[in-house]
């Protein structure tokens, strides 16, 4: 009987299971940290916004859809449990607006925070619409190569990405490029249809710019990460599994710090998010 | 004496007067509306950013200079008294994490959140460095006409704005311009030396991109603004009172709401901020 209730149970997408929380009161959340999307010295940034964005969706007194989040990595979660605090400290006709932070004991069992956020939610309606930034014409995903699986962090293995320009340095020799560009195609790995979550997550999985910029893998870290959403339900449920064009560029660097300018686009050209951060580097 | 005293006294700049900040205990100040920033139902939001820059500038716990900044409006500020809140959540060894609101009492007296926000401060040391969106070539400010003084909100008459390209539409005739591109040199008025608190109100002063791209006034405000700080405190002393060229344009309209992204630099062609924003627009 056991063996026959879990055979018909699909498993869940990874990023289903690394965003479950528990209620533990209005706003006050406990999650874990999820070894499939593990980084470096914590949690891909990607999956923190995301759990972030997770605990105002799951609020009971939540007013409709995202249209803006900000996070700000303060300190890296350690490995286990964490707290997610989602508050609505204002709510308008048509807007809400929330406070949201994660904490987690420090080393005297005091609480310590490692991430502070804000987000806005908003009841759209149709409108007048232009895009002006349109999806820059390149080729499709089909046929072009993944970036290689078994890299050193575990959440890249959690992605299907595809680079049109701007891949990685193939030689890690110091020359600098001509450009902080990067465009490619991306999705969930597995395939997952898109949602509000996986779209903020799918925001920060542009390596850092200063990599290509200067072809070598100085330590560089987000501090500040922000995306605007533009897309609908409607329009992710459209989008579904297919592929995401991403495109990043730095726009200066400068003692220790750049910042990065990115905007996500559906298949059929839609642009689902803009997205902005800022990024320590070394050296 | 008295008079002798005032006649060498010289008159403080109104963005000065706008920031002044009461410190009632750590990270907790009042504040008071100025009717010299005021816009149309509220205070000019780059005023309203800059005074919760202010209030990170003067806590006695400050570690660094600004680094981002992202304020949230979530309500008109009442004219009058209101409180801002500064606490420093996280400190690192050079980084800092803050959490800001503003707050007013509500029509029960109880406080109501009008504004939350949050900032990092850093250290910065001289690392590599470069500048990856170079100011655009154009003509310097003088010569420029200044957009017209006495229009119908106060705000506007504290500004030197010198459209390059991308000024307001002349005929208010409902037809689409073909861009959302706005550059236009910028600075206090009357002049002042630049600071980190300037800069980010300096960050807020385009008009909305929706009346450039619809030839009509349609009402429309900032619901989010983050701005990115590049400059060391020499880059601003060495900028002075000069202009700076500002540049903004949207990405995409979609449904009630707009993002906007733009650059500023000093006439020496330095980034000083870069800076993002999502509008709500109406209709």
């Amino acid at each position: 009987m056991t063996v026959a209730a879990a055979a018909s149970s699909p498993p869940t997408h990874p990023l289903d299971d690394a965003l479950v929380l528990g209620a533990v009161a209005p706003g006050q959340y406990t999650a874990r940290t999820s070894p499939a999307y593990w980084n470096m010295v914590g949690p891909f940034g990607g999956i923190t916004a995301a759990t972030l964005l997770r605990a105002v969706l799951q609020h009971p007194d939540r007013l409709g859809d995202p249209l803006s989040l900000t996070v700000n990595y303060a300190g890296a979660i350690a490995e286990g449990e964490f707290t997610v605090q989602a508050l609505p400290v204002r709510t308008n006709r048509s807007t809400q607006h929330w406070t949201l932070s994660i904490l987690q004991p420090g080393a005297d069992g005091a609480p310590v925070v490692t991430t502070t956020a804000t987000a806005v939610t908003a009841v759209r309606r149709e409108t007048w619409s232009l895009p002006d930034t349109p999806m820059p014409e390149t080729q499709g995903p089909e046929g072009l190569e993944r970036v290689t699986r078994g890299m050193p962090v575990q959440w890249l293995d959690r992605y299907d990405l595809r680079p049109v320009s701007g891949a990685l340095p193939v030689h890690w020799d110091g020359g600098s490029g001509d450009s902080s560009l990067s465009r490619l195609w991306m999705r969930d790995e597995p395939a997952r249809p898109l949602d509000f979550c996986a779209l903020a997550a799918l925001a920060d999985v542009f390596f850092p710019r200063v990599w290509l910029r200067r072809a070598r893998q100085v330590p560089a870290g987000t501090v500040s990460l922000t995306v605007y959403f533009h897309a609908s339900s409607e329009q992710l449920a459209a989008t579904g599994s297919g592929h995401l064009l991403g495109q990043a560029r730095a726009q200066e660097f400068r003692n220790g710090f750049f910042d990065q300018t990115a905007q996500l686009w559906n298949q059929r050209g839609t642009m689902l998010a803009s997205s902005h951060q800022i990024v320590y580097y070394k050296e």
